[in-house]
């Protein structure tokens, strides 16, 4: 995991990116930062456009004064392509889980749990299916698991805004919770006998838990499983954030087809 | 993209890499570099018995001192994690379209055809989707496309080993004659009004064509597409790879649920 500070999660850069944050949480943004004399484009004007909406400070700068920070702070090297706009944020709000478990809602719901997914890459990736399936909320770890770092904001292009997150001390606890209030465990599991299409994602409420890669789904998290379902894979693995577009969206055909 | 030179496509890094590469294309394999003084797990003692077996030279050396060449040749910064293992490679041998499309082959074939996806992150990651799913090959343009850089060989985790790339210089001329040779033409259209699993992939020889990120597929190859397809999404749009994933899935669905 890279070393990350909490004064560098406070910026996100990229125009899908602050442009997803400022549409959907436009409280979150304290200034935005345009590189002097930059052409406009319509997704840039689109930012100004909310800024001014907002009150939210403007300025004009080199952004170029930012890449020191950055690169201290993230996996990219030199310059990075802030593609002319930089927003200074709060950090994101982790959703409460008794809150979001005791939400009344009329769908049956369904979130993602990762266990010990600590690439920041893979995290964005992952939200920004989540976010793209309109899955409810995903769980992590507050241990093994990576911070929302700008890394994760820009890989996710913005989907961090429409995809609640949610942080336990136990994920055994939670799986214990969510079944006792009739959600159902999926696991994915290289080793399984069932296929991710063999199971049924209609009408109930579920968690699937993906694993990191390489140690997979903790033996823990496994034993509480009420189904296993593998890829069908004819090299060693599949990368964690390809497993669970694969998955979420086989949930989604079936309910869609249904 | 990248500043690439050939010189330092000669090297790729990391056991999975390493591993996938000697295992299945040992030719390719000119030198290995172990970390001095590291512990052989089981992933790097089966790299030395291979290198042992297919007498290729082996070196114990402090692998820090490439760092410098991958910083100047990747997007990654600072120390690399090469995980105690670094190999000199040939270049990967791309494969001929002729000679692929004219190979005899008792099943239905199944390829991706990149337009324009220049990331070498989503480059690698398609790769490894491909080959976990047994596609055929990949064919992408000349221009416009990510050479198989170091970043693309670690980030496919060796997949590139395993699934053929075909160069063109013309992917509507590729279309026009897969299309001649009785192939379907499947493209990935977030304008489409079929959804991805509409479509039947079963008992054909098809190509899902998949475009850059914002631009989609052309229209010039959008106009040779013998069915589009979208994939539901909630926010503006999906990572390639991760449609890339969704997409080859389905088809792999169908055909095993047939």
């Amino acid at each position: 995991m890279q070393n990350s500070s909490d004064k560098f999660n406070n910026y996100i850069y990229g125009k899908n990116s602050v442009l997803e944050t400022i549409s959907q949480n436009p409280k979150r943004i304290n200034k935005i930062f345009f590189s002097d004399g930059i052409n406009f484009d319509n997704r840039l004007k689109k930012i100004k456009e909310l800024a001014d909406k907002n009150s939210i400070q403007v300025q004009f700068t080199n952004l170029n004064k930012f890449n020191k920070y950055f690169q201290e702070n993230s996996d990219k090297i030199q310059n990075i392509n802030f593609q002319g706009v930089i927003a200074s944020v709060s950090p994101v709000e982790y959703l409460d889980f008794d809150e979001f478990l005791n939400k009344k809602s009329d769908d049956f719901r369904k979130i993602v749990i990762l266990d010990g997914v600590e690439d920041p890459h893979n995290f964005g990736a992952i939200l920004r299916t989540l976010a793209a399936a309109k899955y409810d909320a995903v769980i992590v770890p507050k241990h093994r698991s990576c911070p929302i770092t700008s890394t994760v904001e820009k890989t996710s292009c913005g989907a961090i805004n429409y995809i609640p997150v949610i942080k336990t001390n136990s994920l055994p606890t939670i799986a214990d919770i969510l079944k006792k209030n009739d959600w159902w465990i999926i696991a994915a599991d290289g080793q399984s006998k069932d296929n991710y299409f063999d199971i049924d994602y209609k009408n109930m409420n579920f968690a699937v838990i993906l694993g990191a890669e390489g140690e997979g789904v903790s033996k823990t998290l496994l034993n509480k499983a009420d189904f296993k379902v593998k890829i069908p894979c004819a090299i060693e693995s599949l990368n964690v954030s390809a497993t669970c577009a694969v998955i979420v969206y086989e949930s989604i055909r079936q309910i869609l087809q249904k």
